[in-house]
């Protein structure tokens, strides 16, 4: 295996994903496990990297290893203090992390923050850092749907400001631990009843906290399919957060980052509440982001 | 120990609860266990109510057992079908349920159900029955907080409509299973944080899902107390629920049916928005409601 230049890292809070970078900026390996923040103390953190990429370091030099994500969180491997909005995105100084072994040099992004509304970010910047770095000019809204969907408004190469929403938690936990999980299926999907959830919610978000319960009794008394009611419960919670961030994609361009399937569902969603949005299919935004925050630390360095 | 001439059962998703009834109407005992539907399969619930409640039948006769609530859902003892409203709370004939010792006559009474929106309950219907026991001529809202909270419009002593908010299932999952649960406590509660939530949603509650997340950066960025976050998850999740079932509360006199301390969120929220609401204080509704439905089938029986 060829040795890395410098290691680029996206440390979440359940996947833990990696690069080796050669001298050429090239990818000479990329890799992953289910070591994810969540689930680590802070002394476990050096010992997962070394697990993960530990042959791909020289023996006799220190190499360079550059995190972003929840790894920088105050339960993670050591806090990296938040940048505050509006600033650019992966553009603060990078914290030292302790590490033991002598041929490791790790630094961590830090995340964002935001004052009113109080909201905070990690991982998402760097990835939005990557977006930029491809689209020099873009102005207007990113959407990162996932666990905690971010809205984030974008001018002139800076974050102005953004929100988040729990859409995919409250989809979780309301599918697998409320009294939901009897009416809706782990698999499988409806586009007309995901539709059908998605245009009630957008129509009257008011009533969200009833109609969810709504699934319970449409399976109860008209026998609903589960991977009807769990497409129902998607367009529901998705047409709800469109109406509640209105502000961000009105009259706006909008890119959505993200999974290609969840990608479409906000598309579409924003299609018809009449917002036209494009999708970022780049499969690996958060490693451009690092690139270009490593970068500028070199040339900060000379 | 005296024998029973019935046995009263509110036997509900987590707990299961009797009264032992005299021949002149006097509770003999009151018992109560954590055998809860949620936990028994079918051919348990005979097992579960012989061990709280054998010693108190007469061995030489049938004991009438009267269950209401969960017990008679689709995973329960029997199911019992639902009545549609409109109708009269508990007035629906009861299902026999199946079983084996010869000392036992039981039968579950129906839960209620609504078309549309599609809506259901189970156990509330007999607490409501009991209410109207002692309240034949209320007219009005009756409000019954809890995991599921129901809001129910009650005319002429039949219940015209209802609608169900996931308002107390919510706040368990999102302070015990969200990223919430690192900025909530368990337990405390600050009066000033729970108005200032409730206020905020009641105002805005189209952006609830944002405000829920906010509860973590606040936290995170401004060390608000984990008491404080706990209260100002429920303002916020009442405070939206509140605005959802405005045409329950408005202009209409509203009860609330519940614990102490709940019940007296919910009028103070009320209060808030011009609204006011008394407090049923009642220990034992659903036993009333079982009494009025007992005394109803003696009745039709002669």
């Amino acid at each position: 295996m060829q040795q890395a230049s410098w290691i680029a890292v996206d440390w979440g809070t359940s996947n833990l994903r990696l690069w080796a970078i050669g001298p050429e900026g090239q990818v000479l390996a990329e890799r992953s496990s289910a070591d994810g923040m969540g689930g680590l103390e802070p002394d476990r953190f050096e010992p997962a990297l070394l697990a993960l990429a530990g042959d791909l370091l020289a023996p006799e030099r220190k190499t360079d290893v550059l995190i972003c994500g929840m790894a920088g969180a105050r339960q993670g491997w050591v806090e990296a203090p938040y940048a505050a909005v509006p600033c650019a995105p992966a553009g603060g100084a990078p914290t030292p992390a302790p590490a033991r072994d002598s041929r490791l040099s790790v630094r961590i992004l830090p995340g964002l923050s935001q004052a009113g509304p109080a909201d905070v970010m990690r991982g998402e910047e760097t990835q939005i850092a990557g977006f930029l770095a491809g689209h020099p000019d873009f102005n207007g809204t990113l959407c990162l749907p996932g666990t905690h969907t971010k809205w984030v408004r974008v001018a002139d190469g800076r974050i102005t400001r953004f929100r988040t929403a729990m859409t995919g938690e409250l989809f979780a936990l309301l599918s697998t631990a409320s009294v939901l999980r009897h009416s809706v299926s782990i698999e499988g999907f409806s586009e007309a009843a995901f539709l059908d959830g998605f245009d009630q919610a957008a129509a009257s978000p008011l009533t969200l906290a009833l109609d969810l319960f709504s699934i319970r009794p449409a399976s109860l008394l008209a026998d609903t399919a589960p991977e009807a009611s769990r497409a129902r419960l998607s367009g529901l919670l998705i047409g709800a957060e469109l109406a509640s961030v209105r502000d961000f994609w009105d009259g706006c361009p909008v890119v959505v980052i993200g999974t290609a399937a969840l990608s479409q569902r906000y598309r579409e969603g924003l299609h018809r509440l009449g917002a036209e949005a494009a999708i970022s299919d780049h499969p690996a935004l958060a490693l451009e982001g690092l690139r270009a925050a490593h970068a500028r630390f070199a040339k900060e360095k000379t």
